[in-house]
């Protein structure tokens, strides 16, 4: 194995230089701030937790996640997502405090197979919890919130696509039962968006034309509201019609937050983290074939940690809203230089002083000094304090 | 080695609950536009560095880095500083820029070995660089900058403690030639601040009479602009005697920024950094042992990664300040709680859009169920839509 060039980094993660930095800052500080707005407060947990914890409860799979041994020689993980950090926080110094609990966060994050596909090892989540409360309300709050989150942001174009996972969980129970390898294999297919394999799979699984017509059917079940009515029709399945009813409530309050123009029920859609239990959902902005963001309600999770608890939340993927909203989202200082001589530098720096109490400048402040270049196209103003 | 309980996460590392989560954002809020105003851009590098590279630059202890093996099988560090990622990117992302760079940075850090001490392990740091410039206008900006920041944090009482290594390391040389076991341990004792060690070790190394009065003299050079004229008489060597100029030039232009008040002359400090080359400083608040910050001019660091080049810079130590500053540094948003029946939610909801437009509001929405309590303690204002 070679040895890294000294001005190497290692595969998959970032440098953000300044105007990058800046970016990402100005998302942070809006979706906080708006999150906070919503009555959710911040936490900060550390980078790395306990394997046997945090990093067996989270939705990563494991060979994803970054190990690190301890002088006690227990393994460690590099976070890979926040939920899990929180249900223990929640669980523990959070314990005494009453639900309903509205936390949120921004943190990097990080996935060590990913630099290999050419995908980010440590990347930036912003996000929200909302635990102890399980009514369709809540569920609708975290999509509202994550609606204005993606406003706050600066995303101009998406479209929220949101599912349940009893509605496919109770369809493959009534028409595929105990074929728990069909189903997954279904699943794998729906979850690729891959509809053409989807289909073919069908076929092959000899099923009765009922049951086959039923099973392509719901990859028509994409779109607004109607889709509930649909979608009751399909199935008798209670799990299944139990999903949608909730569908409908969640969509009702959705209504009456007036965004559910933004939203689309696609009852195809199966999250990607198996620890969802109830509604699920993403967020696509216009021109990027990834999500945004995603959430969902995650019923089983808190039990893991000793305070079960039902659950809701998503996160945002700062870094691909990063490549979606436009560059004229900072507010960048008015630059100015300060050239001054020695004789001069008490009236030079006292009015850097000065310039640096207003809002909006930036001020750099040089003794003169042979050959000196006056950047304009770095400085909007040079101010000279030379006799 | 036992498992850890569930709801236990690794030592040394920390859980931030909203109140200091939120007094740490306005901390890094506050010092970030600080720096900004002076002309400071950010950046953020990645948690994860190679060994070979930045973790051998860093000024950190080998055993003290957190270190893991990626795929290939090379060795990486979660980076314990900022100040080597930071020469890598100016070595290469920003190698077209011109110098003087300025940059600015909010970001953890970590050391492996401290946890045990009961120190933490993953912390804060915030701080710049100043790249490009080797003048005493220069050091004194950042000295300056340290200065602001600190008030920006909300310290509201400290001094600066200012040093040079030149000024030690001439001195040593004349009066304890060639015998580098004993510079070294007194470097030690003056590290430690024992002074009671230092004299003793003085008096152990059969010096002349002259030689150890001046090796004893310098623990009394601590003070104001005159220890510079004192210390110019102490030492011949001209090593020495350049970093006394040096000190004087930065006092100058403190002067000229009117905070020389602040800062205390004292040249017995050694710098707790390998690679710092001439001025060193260290801040210190009132009632609290440790430093909040540190800094100095560290010449030869760039070099290593391939653009060769004099910087200076400081970092505070960011959860020192978050001790330190009181608990009313906060704003905390009013917070209002509205509670709604099915019937009343389009107002409700409507209501609460309302007041989240406003700045300072947070709100919280709930559908009423039975047994709801109404905590008078957690919501300044409770609105009822109920019928």
């Amino acid at each position: 194995m070679s040895k890294p060039k000294v001005f190497e980094k290692p595969t998959g993660v970032k440098d953000y230089l300044p105007a990058a930095a800046a970016k990402l800052r100005s998302i942070e500080s809006n979706v906080m701030q708006c999150m906070e707005r919503w009555g959710y407060r911040e936490i900060i947990t550390p980078t790395l937790e306990y394997y046997d914890t945090v990093g067996v409860a989270s939705s990563t799979e494991d060979k994803k996640l970054f190990k690190l041994l301890d002088r006690k020689g227990t393994t460690l993980v590099m976070r890979s997502d926040m939920t899990a950090p929180i249900a223990r926080v929640v669980s523990s110094l959070l314990k005494e405090h009453s639900f309903p609990l509205r936390l949120s966060y921004h943190a990097n994050v990080f996935r060590a197979i990913e630099a290999e596909a050419g995908r980010d090892a440590e990347f930036f989540q912003t996000g929200v919890e909302l635990v102890g409360d399980a009514s369709s309300e809540s569920d609708a709050e975290v999509i509202a919130l994550a609606i204005a989150s993606l406003q706050a942001a600066g995303v101009k174009q998406f479209k929220i696509a949101l599912g349940h996972v009893g509605f496919l969980n109770g369809l493959f129970q009534e028409r595929l039962d105990g074929r728990h390898e069909a189903q997954t294999q279904l699943k794998e297919y729906l979850l690729n968006r891959d509809y053409v394999g989807y289909r073919e799979c069908i076929k092959s699984l000899e099923l009765s034309a009922d049951a086959q017509r039923e099973l392509e059917g719901i990859l028509r079940l994409r779109g607004g509201q109607e889709i509930c009515q649909q979608a009751q029709q399909v199935t008798q399945h209670p799990v299944a019609k139990k999903a949608i009813a909730h569908l409908c409530e969640i969509w009702d309050v959705l209504s009456a937050y007036g965004v559910s123009q933004h939203v689309l029920i696609d009852l195809t859609m199966i999250g990607d983290f198996s620890y969802y239990t109830g509604m699920t959902f993403e967020g696509y902005a216009a021109d990027l074939g990834f999500p945004v963001c995603s959430g969902g309600r995650y019923d089983n999770l808190l039990s893991q940690f000793g305070r079960p608890a039902p659950a809701t939340g998503f996160a945002l993927k700062t870094n691909r809203i990063l490549e979606v909203i436009g560059k004229e989202a900072e507010e960048a200082p008015r630059r100015v230089l300060i050239l001054y001589t020695a004789a001069n530098r008490g009236a030079a720096l006292a009015k850097a002083g000065e310039l640096r109490a207003q809002k909006g400048v930036a001020v750099e402040t040089r003794l003169q000094q042979a050959g000196d270049e006056r950047r304009a196209d770095v400085y909007e103003e040079i101010l000279e304090f030379l006799r």
